[in-house]
């Protein structure tokens, strides 16, 4: 049998296990998890080693050395994210809805787990652990399917998982690590219902692209983000500028950053110079519409193709509208229906906006970075869904669970 | 542009539309579709004649003409079903969560449109109605891909339902059929990612395996039931009896009727031959495992892929087991995870049942054709999921809706 299969056996295995565990046993797994990181740091650090020096030696790029290097401190910073899992609610056995029908069947509807869940992620190693641990508090078995450029990593820190819960109620099993750096192992998970129960693709465009395409196993899409900000006629100079210029720049690689800056031509006929100059100063390139060039005739052209990017970078398009009714249909064409926002100060205007723009998160006067599972209070996320089906906008935990209909009878029957 | 996309895109702008509705327009709307299928129940019955003939003319079976023929009767039903979709609460607005952030981010969890769903189906023409219905009432548009054997049915029926919104506050375009009966329309609707925020295939195992392997829409799967009903020792006889013949003999063409019969072996030993000789006075073939035939020496030998059947007819498997970890083990190989029972007065066993059997509902004393839209209370049904994602078990308007977060600010930027 394959790797992939094997491995997905043993989780689902698991999984029946993890299905009766008490959030204390949960708990206890999760604090001999980080503390395994901690304890064996060096040879995470020394595996993490050949990652990077494989990678320089292929002529990696800086950036992505950066994201894939763990060091003392990172460490700890994943093994405390593991305790700050350990603090969340258990959502399992939360009792969703309670009714008794007139033929007195009592039906509870209950949080259960998911049962096993596949995670297809590229570089950072952070990643295997915040997601072992986030599926393992939900009572999920998890397989993980890291990239190859961090496989050492990855590989040392699942057996550092695996050998803490030994010591555990949880079974080591809970956790598995799809070695095989070949694409086809990719494309066997995509297609292994029955054995996993969702798929969770984190990372770049083409990797979320992949998955979806081909998985025939359920998939929660996430990230992919070219997120509006709508400044209107009466926004205050001040406020929309500040919001404009952190939704860009604060972290522009991030799915939450703004890519288009759409803005109310009397707004720009005031202020669009004085803001253009701020975005200037902090180094983005400005794309603008014909109507922006005429304000700001150091910009860029922008072409049709801009709007449907998704830059991440120090890009950002400005368009010109006469109206709301010109910007929602600018974003109803372009959004990717993660984040949006109005800065305004005409509360109709705000009000049609929230209701009428179709995103995982719609705001009023505060910027689209906010999206993210620690802003929201959820203490972690899985990521950020982009679907509608399931779960939308940050996932905390709750995300991670399914529900079952418990029907306690005294022998009753369908007449 | 082909047909598919031409009135998925159409869907798609009137969707915009619905989006913006309130309770009382849609159900305005939804009482002009109801008095326009009575008003018109004549040309529906003649529309109706043509697939009737044209079905006889191919030899389809009379038990599939019957399901497709519409009379007064059936169609006043119909109408009706609409009406009890009236009287439903709207889950559109509903505020499922709202909280405030430490920096003033005022947030709200709120219950919004899927936007445009597809469904898939076969024969029975009551399907089209109920389908749109529900998908309007929950403020979303639909495309409608019935079977070719009911083409003329439903394309007399969705020019009644259209022209009924004509004089209402929704579009027209809300109701979207496809009528090409070639197959290649199923497989375009199927990758209309964008355009379709999901699919909810209704009908027989190959037509739902189809969408599920070849879907990149998301996909709600419905429908396919290998449903146990599990004897314990200390059962109540008189109630174990009734709840399984009820589970297999009342409906077995559905879903959640039962297809195996677990009995543990001392409770066999005195009651099974009572109990088959009842299946026997009712009809159904018994297909027993080794043990089952020194009791019920005339049942058939049950094969290994028997166990694995879905029968939809009045056949049953019968396996006989010593202890509740065995029973639990035969379920957990061969459930669809749709409905699930134990029948027995040990209140531990029942628990533990209820516990680790994973499938979309658990009963104790009571038989699984309960698993119902209708017989739960929701007042109606779109299906019955039989996966973990989104919505699990039957149905109800909540499942045909995603949520929105709306956030109010007052000039926060992320640090």
């Amino acid at each position: 049998m394959s790797e992939v299969k094997t491995k997905a056996e043993k989780a689902r295995t698991a999984a029946a296990v993890l299905n009766k565990l008490t959030t204390s046993q949960k708990n206890e797994a999760l604090q001999l998890m980080a503390d395994s990181l901690r304890s064996q740091q060096d040879d995470i650090i020394s595996a993490n080693k050949e990652d990077l020096e494989r990678g320089k030696a292929q002529g990696t790029s800086s950036s992505l050395l950066d994201r894939l290097a763990l060091g003392p401190e990172r460490i700890e910073a994943i093994a405390e994210g593991l305790e700050q899992i350990i603090a969340l609610p258990d959502p399992i056995g939360d009792v969703l809805e309670t009714f008794e029908r007139p033929n007195g069947l009592q039906v509870t509807k209950a949080r259960v787990p998911l049962g096993v869940i596949g995670i297809i992620y590229e570089a950072r190693p952070n990643v295997t652990v915040d997601a072992a641990g986030l599926c393992l508090k939900a009572g999920n078995a998890v397989v993980l399917r890291g990239g190859s450029s961090a496989l050492s990593s990855n590989r040392k820190i699942v057996e550092v998982l695996r050998s803490a819960l030994q010591n555990s109620a949880l079974p080591a099993d809970a956790i598995q690590l799809i070695e095989s750096a070949d694409r086809s192992s990719v494309d066997e998970m995509l297609k292994l219902n029955g054995l996993l129960d969702v798929i969770i693709p984190r990372g770049g465009q083409s990797l979320i692209r992949n998955v979806v395409e081909n998985a025939t196993v359920p998939v929660i899409e996430t990230g992919a983000g070219i997120c509006h900000t709508y400044i209107d006629e009466t926004a205050d100079p001040a406020m929309a500028e500040a919001i404009a210029i952190n939704a860009k720049v604060q972290r522009p690689s991030v799915c939450n950053s703004m890519e288009t800056l759409i803005v109310n031509s009397r707004f720009a006929a005031s202020h669009l110079g004085h803001l253009a100059d701020q975005f200037r100063k902090s180094g983005v390139e400005i794309r603008g519409c014909a109507e922006t060039l005429k304000l700001v005739p150091w910009a860029v052209p922008a072409q049709e193709q801009d709007f449907a990017t998704e830059y991440n970078d120090y890009i950002l398009n400005v368009k010109l509208v006469d109206t709301l009714d010109k910007a929602l249909d600018h974003i109803s064409r372009f959004s990717t229906k993660h984040s949006e926002c109005i800065v305004t100060e005409n509360a109709a205007h705000a009000e049609r906006f929230l209701q009428e723009v179709d995103a995982a998160a719609v705001y009023h006067n505060a910027s689209t970075r906010f999206t993210d599972g620690f802003e929201f209070g959820f203490g972690a996320e899985i990521g950020i869904s982009t679907q509608k089906l399931h779960a939308r906008g940050p996932m905390g935990l709750p995300a991670l669970t399914s529900t079952k209909y418990i029907i306690h009878g005294s022998g009753q029957i369908r007449g």
